[in-house]
């Protein structure tokens, strides 16, 4: 799995844009054009790497003769001390693509691993881990992509590619017996259509009505436990609100199959990593 | 202090692009356009509100008959259930909105909020908490304004409007005194020089080449005492590394000028905050 | 169902920057700024009308102070001499859009009408027609709308929001079984897999193995009604390949579920309506 | 005569984006990165090539490596079976281009081989077959090229490079003669000026006041031929109005100089060609 | 004549993002959000105006609340300390939008002004001044525009729009003959040929040809007048090289057409003008 | 110094499009594509060479092919007949990327040209000559470089990286010291103050409140010696107002630290390049 050049080229030209402006004060002005250095992506912390070929990627838009060579792969853990990988050519343009390419390497590596803490709660069991719509402006995919490599699995991606009908959908439209027939008439064939429950009587519904995936609301995990029983393979069971990584097991344990995680996009931290230069 | 339409109008459009594509299954299929609601954005959470303006210009982008009533300002503290804007009109168009409204609202908040706590230990002292360049792709602006409406001050906003000399920049150009000099030479008039030292030799010069404002690396609240009594006002002092709310105080307390904090944007934690539609 | 603003601005921006570049020689030299009109859509066709919120959208382009009232909606029916929308303001004005927003509205409307064929076969059976990927470039959203407002149902919009395995993904990767099992695996939980089968084998295996929807790639009529019989409801059955007018209501009525036809999108009919300027 | 990267990246680009979004899912979780093929681009019916170069470039937004071989150029005739191109490269990169490729050539095959059909009818007569600004949107450029490489000549490109008065124009002005005098004293010295006729008082007019081009506007082959006498070469004189092949020959025939048919842009029938994936 | 909004809207905001980045420190951090001014923009010199609509809807960008009031309108004579315009609102706004609002509106009056000084030398000839393609980049369309209002013609906007035989094609083709020849069995029916030639018998080559336009490439007043004679009005004669203000009319005595000056768009004197801030 | 790709591509391509629309009449019916030639720039005048990397990027957007090689380097003196670079390659993408690569080029070169002009009257002199934020719309970024390259310093980039309280400013808020300290609160500690001043008792309160530079607004050169001796090196002083060249020395010797020229990107003189095309 890989993004392509169409889709990651703005994010990483809008991110140099707003870190370089037109020159590098510093570097602009202190280095010498022929001046040539190597530089290595060192991790300063342990978890799942991902973003590396779009942190490399960060230098052509500086430099066309910057040369890359990746040592470890999106997916692949790191530890402490780790070499990620190595960029060589004019210090200027290593020094002026730095940051930008530590910005998103950071932030996507920091999704990774969380979310692989998430999913190793889930080892044993049927569940797996998901991201919600609840990303940042403009790096939807970035954080999708994240997901994935850190062993999640992704949610839809957006309105039109997948039908969720949330708290306010149902009571516009009055029953969610309704509302799901409704949809169903109208959606396309390989439109899934999802819901939310907030209780053992609204689940019996969206089980009668044939919701393909039923989101159990807020529920303690006794409640998740009972709806489990009750939906018995009939339906895609995700659990969704106040998820964290205290309580994911004994989420993962309730035999849903699906557990939403908003902070795994919404409230990133930053995984540490550090791009050191040698001179040559 | 407010972001104008020309910068944050392609912020809003690429992430609504992201979140419904062409259109929203759910909402599309099964309201009306004749569907008219009301909806307040709630806080769920205690902290500074920041982003309001742009989170209801959203739906200006969606549609152009919504009504909006913005109740709390960015930069006024919000608590638990307050109603932040109400925003009136087609149900549709609230419904397409939410989320990408929220999402922009919450991060800012979230910055905002965490801003405050930081700016709350430098009550009494000469101290402002700042911001880095460590920002997410495509945010910087927004991310920079709520440090300031969380009561925060901003670093340099890229590499063309300040000149940071780090590590390598020093490094590859030989001793910092040279390297000051000569970028002095080459700098306009308006640009400010910062140099980072890492113990009190490195300080001694950095004060003797008069560099504007000094960035204390990695150190030690004792150190950083030492470095006050040497700079002795002589220029800007900016600690920076491992500073986090518990050692906020102390580092304030040394009498240095700056803290820079990089959680602040890369690591940023959603303030909670909800959209919820009343059926009018 | 509505596209929004943020969805169609571009592509009316991109087609008046095609049609008039800077000026329009003939309109800007021989008209008054003053010289008012009023125009009107008039139908020179019997067909399903679709665009229309974007036709009269493409003049707020040119000029602010234009009015629009739209008479005949989306999804309606129109006949020879109807009137579908009136524009009134600056003449220059109204000259300036006629093309682009025209060639929009012939467009969308040749599209809704089109399909609006092929839905009335299927009238009775409980077969749906769809559209395919085989969309213009950039135009996909809104020729899906059109499919939807003559009466279609959408196909997936993306390689990223619904899995299907051609022939070659499946010769890739060794059996249907094995690439549907391995795919399922890593796929989120709100996608759908669909298979391409060619003969009543293949079927089986594809049943066998779940496949949301299974694609009858090429079949003949009988060949087709033999597999309905073989799924017996337990996939959605989508008939591709040499669909026409001719065939659609044979294929209709073999019982599958969905019939997708490229036609509806690569190979569009304009339908003919015109701009009518009568001075006031 | 050949489209530069500047004018087609973005048309790719926008493509792409919409086919793929972020990744395609059955070829990103089936297929492995170092997975190699060879495809081939063959037709699967006779006409006009055109678009090859776009197509093949289409991979490159997808994968920097993928390498292509046209053996088929644009504006050579294809048959059925024919290959015209071969792409190679990683197995996933062809897959995931494949679909945005096709379109784009498909498109433009279909006007340049519609274009031929009419240039074909003017053999042996003055006569050429030009495109008009009926265009679908945001896909001018790529249309009439397609109508050059199919044998015909291009109108004026938009409304600022060449000045066509037409019935609404004239109408407003007063007269042909003042409006066309009007106009010649304001563009510039580049622009040629063509003027809609209806019968052959207007067409004396026309030619009176030196409009450059005329145009007969919906007029019977036997009407034309009248114009044809009286203009005697003194304008270049364009057929245009219900045109199409059945009626072609006898326009061209009638001796004038152009002929427009806004269906070869309006309404375009896709081009078949295929892309055949062959496992290396 | 009127540049759209479509049109000049990317320019403003450009101009705008270049200027203003996210803040303007000192206004946003000194002025209170309701303070309201209102703002006159003044001319400092005599000429003609131009783009005082772009200038004005500067602000909109900014704030949607600001009104605007032009009292002078382009093409009109401004003398210095004329009233041009007035805007009303927040403080903040009118401050923010003042450079870059009155970068636009200086160059653009800057080459209207100097235009009509070539105009006024052309006049009681049959001459008129045009601008040639050495244009600013991405500014073409604004410049042009300009040329207009001083009382210049526009030559061909792009190399697609108009057919100018340089020197260089010429030269590569073989001969002026063989090179008109072909070109115009190829254009279309709506371009002009011109050609360029540097003698009297090139001259002659060039009429022979029936080339529409023939550039008179750095001919001495002599030369020229005796190329009128010999052309006879059987071509648009136009001049070229070495135009200044002082040679100007004896340029247009000669009887040519068209005077091309490069200078008017390649080397523009802004045209002074003050935005004066009046607090209310 | 150089500047980014990500910083010019765009400029280019916004360019290009601007000159060439689709295809380039002239060169894509005449020239065959296997045609290869070599061109030069040719320097036309004497001066400093501004902008030669990005005339030659300006091809690879038509044609991946051309190669090219710089001989003489932006900021190097050129004098007539100098060759500066040579492009390689098919001569339809050298003809059609001509022009605009010589207006990119030629107005860099004026900027640094009449740039060095001014430096030179420095000479001996502690002042340096910087541009304004006068500078033309979209291109503030190349014109800010071809200062630095033509010998001068630059300015604030924008209204968020300096903060001037102009006039406008001082006036709203009530007096300058006030207005200071309000701003110095509030800024970052990158962040330097600069505050105009018009005679010597606003220079004195300007310096009392420790304003980080001080601009003397439309001074004599009396008074502005006045004024250095007056502000003995506490603050940076900026002249500005009514500078030209033969002002430029004695302004220089007053003492002065700055001298602010509008007329650098207001009022450009294009420098004179010329492209010869070599047939091979």
């Amino acid at each position: 799995m890989k993004l392509s050049g169409f889709y990651i080229d703005d994010i990483i030209k809008r991110a140099l844009e707003e870190d370089i402006n037109y020159i590098d004060l510093a570097t602009d002005y202190l280095l010498n054009d022929d001046d040539m250095s190597e530089a290595a992506f060192v991790s300063k912390a342990e978890g799942v790497l991902c973003g590396i070929d779009i942190a490399v990627r960060t230098f052509k838009f500086i430099d066309d003769d910057i040369e890359c060579e990746i040592k470890i792969h999106d997916g692949e853990q790191v530890k402490k001390g780790d070499v990620i990988a190595v960029v060589k050519g004019r210090t200027k343009s290593l020094l002026k693509g730095e940051r930008t390419s530590l910005n998103i390497l950071q932030h996507m590596s920091g999704i990774a691993t969380e979310t692989a803490k998430y999913a190793k709660l889930c080892e044993g069991t049927k569940a797996h881990v998901t991201e919600t719509r609840k990303t940042l402006p403009g790096l939807r995919g970035l954080e999708k992509y994240a997901v994935v490599v850190g062993g999640g699995k992704n949610h839809r991606f957006n309105l039109s590619d997948g039908a969720m009908l949330k708290d306010n959908h149902i009571d516009a439209y009055g029953s969610l017996t309704n509302a799901v027939k409704a949809l169903r008439e109208k959606v396309g064939h390989m439109v899934k259509i999802e819901v939310e429950v907030r209780n053992e009587d609204e689940l019996k519904e969206a089980l009668a009505c044939k919701a393909d995936v039923i989101m159990l609301d807020n529920m303690t995990t006794e409640q998740m436990k009972k709806c489990v029983e009750i939906a018995d393979g009939k339906a895609v069971l995700e659990a969704s609100g106040n998820v964290n990584l205290e309580r994911m097991r004994e989420i993962a344990e309730t035999g849903v199959d699906i557990i939403s995680v908003g902070a795994l996009t919404h409230s990133v931290k930053a995984f540490d990593i550090s791009l050191r230069i040698v001179k040559k």
